[in-house]
């Protein structure tokens, strides 16, 4: 039976979310190397990437969806709602990109290091966000896109559309961040202890680990991010103060865990089967060195260069992105000048509210896509 | 030259704190062992307590205050300002207890298991809140103290306060109890991950370390801790994006920290040098436990035994006890009778208010007190 046609796709929002039309590899290797902003550099670069439907003749229709930390090129596994009202293939162009960094088919600590042939792991360099972006840039140009319709995307995806609002004012009409700013004090605190605890795995082998790998750190690293993604609230509501369903009671028995503890433990799991944890040590940093005004030497010189429109989405009970922050943001750019329009996402779903609350982002989002 | 009085003391809060009258142990080895709510026993226990001021003819005196975490029984260490204005020892007798399962002297984990002859280590049993207060009424007995006039106390102290009012209605004046509260989720999560912290350390070694403890762990268990016992406003006012004061840029090294990092890192390698790691674990569980209505079989049976006049204190910016949850536990004592009265610290510190902010909490602590 034949794939469904992404305009058929679109039409019903509880059919499966339309597979990519290509997904390829772009690697470039310059003369002279990728210099990176931290210093290091990439003699090659590949990057994995996902079209969804077609550029038009224009080459005016294409939407990049950013991916956050543990995302890939491939769109409809982490957004897939995007594509049943707010970008309908037969109007629309999606791209996904891995970011360097990533463990999902991008240059990557994962992947061999071609002065060594041995994987990077820990010798991976330092990626900036606009390390990230110029190399997409790049990649934008052997597609032939001079310029994207929208750039988009969530936590550090919103880093990244931002990004390319800064870097090329000229190469993309829209940028769309939600759930994204500088990291504040807090944030940097918790990713700088889910690195400590990856480090602290026995296995981890200060990053040569390679059949046997750092799962428990990097299980535990996810579970302190879970709770970073979600809200008081929303635990309170899931799991209360219930014993785990199955198992020992933790008031009889220090084996024993709530409910909460479980959910942490299974997320934590399903996370170390798919994720790399050096990709988690470098991503982290990317995420916390995010900050254009040192990137450009002041909000007003990196906010000043845009001439995208943006939308800025805070959530209300973001506690890694608190929503204060994001909405300061906003301040800053419409004081550089910036047309910015700034909404906030009432939800208790924490961070994650935009995977997890579709139908309320969809309604911010619908007037700055059409 | 002699130690100042303890009226002396009182005058001046920029005086040194009291020292205790007296420190001593009370130990009572039980013709039958001292059986645990968790289902465990103990054949013979013993509390470190200390002394301030002396209970007086009466004996109607006395106040009882509680640690949290990390606290021990001498007072003046970790709440000093309490003796200034609030307990002034000419009028008040005040007594501090290490609790069961703590490494400051009671029983705990780090002490010999007298049928084996080795530290307890992880064997050491499950210890509940009341477990706690039990043997410190035993001590109570045995100092020929009928009554307390005040317990009190913050975080799982606060958890001992209450525990006192519920157990023994005729045995406390008035209990006061700030940010505490049964556990939400959120709090029984982020217990969980820094118990898992510290098994990941592979100096753990289930438990059975002795001279090479698991330092790694226990120090990246207490940073997170700090995390929640703080707050996002307070770590952007104080440490916001800077770099670290000393080391590496965080920009240019995957070595460097920014200021939050360097700040949780140095608290944690405080912590491991004054605190045992299977204590850590055991009293986080007896946290966790903490939770009168399963103890006594409903808010409505535990609350409704309180005579005492009751205090509770949420703080506004507290994300381990949020002011809501302790709000919450005013009204079901109210509805259950008991004589209640709730107030807010408002206060950017935190959990850690209770300590960081006293001039705030000794205005809402005074009525209750006089």
């Amino acid at each position: 039976m034949a794939s469904p046609s992404p305009a058929q796709v679109q039409r019903s929002p509880t059919q499966v979310p339309p597979r990519p039309t290509y997904i390829g590899d772009f690697s470039f290797a310059h003369r002279h190397p990728f210099v990176l902003d931290g210093g290091g550099s990439l003699s090659r670069v590949n990057l994995r990437y996902a079209i969804y439907g077609t550029p038009n003749a224009a080459r005016d229709n294409v939407v990049l969806v950013c991916h956050a930390l543990s995302g890939s090129a491939e769109v409809h596994d982490w957004w897939p709602q995007l594509f049943e009202n707010l970008l309908p293939l037969d109007r629309y162009c999606v791209l996904g990109v891995n970011i360097l960094g990533s463990c999902y088919g991008s240059t990557g600590p994962s992947q061999v290091d071609p002065s060594t042939g041995e994987p990077f792991g820990a010798t991976f360099p330092l990626i900036s966000v606009r390390d990230i972006v110029r190399a997409q840039a790049l990649l934008m140009d052997s597609l032939g896109i001079a310029r994207l319709r929208v750039a988009m995307g969530g936590s550090i995806g919103g880093m990244q559309a931002l990004q390319w609002a800064i870097e090329y004012p000229d190469r993309v009409g829209r940028a769309i961040a939600v759930g994204a700013a500088p990291l504040g004090a807090m944030g940097l605190a918790l990713n700088h202890l889910q690195r400590q605890m990856i480090e602290l795995d026995p296995m981890w082998q200060g990053g040569t680990y390679t059949d046997h790998k750092p799962g428990r750190g990097l299980s535990l690293a996810r579970a302190l991010a879970t709770c970073s993604y979600k809200s008081t609230e929303l635990f309170d509501e899931r799991y209360g103060r219930r014993a785990n369903r199955t198992g020992l009671s933790p008031l009889t028995n220090a084996a024993g865990r709530f409910d909460v503890a479980g959910y942490l433990d299974y997320q934590g799991s399903r996370f170390l089967e798919r994720f790399d944890a050096n990709s988690y040590l470098c991503i982290t940093r990317t995420m916390d060195n995010y900050d254009p005004a040192v990137t450009y030497g002041s909000e007003q010189v990196a906010y000043g260069r845009i001439r995208a429109k943006i939308g800025l989405v805070g959530i209300s009970s973001d506690w890694l992105f608190p929503e204060k922050d994001v909405r300061g943001m906003a301040g800053a750019m419409q004081r550089a000048g910036a047309d910015c329009e700034y909404r906030e996402q009432t939800s208790a779903h924490g961070h994650d509210a935009f995977l997890a609350e579709w139908p309320a982002l969809e309604k911010i989002l619908s007037p700055w896509i059409a």
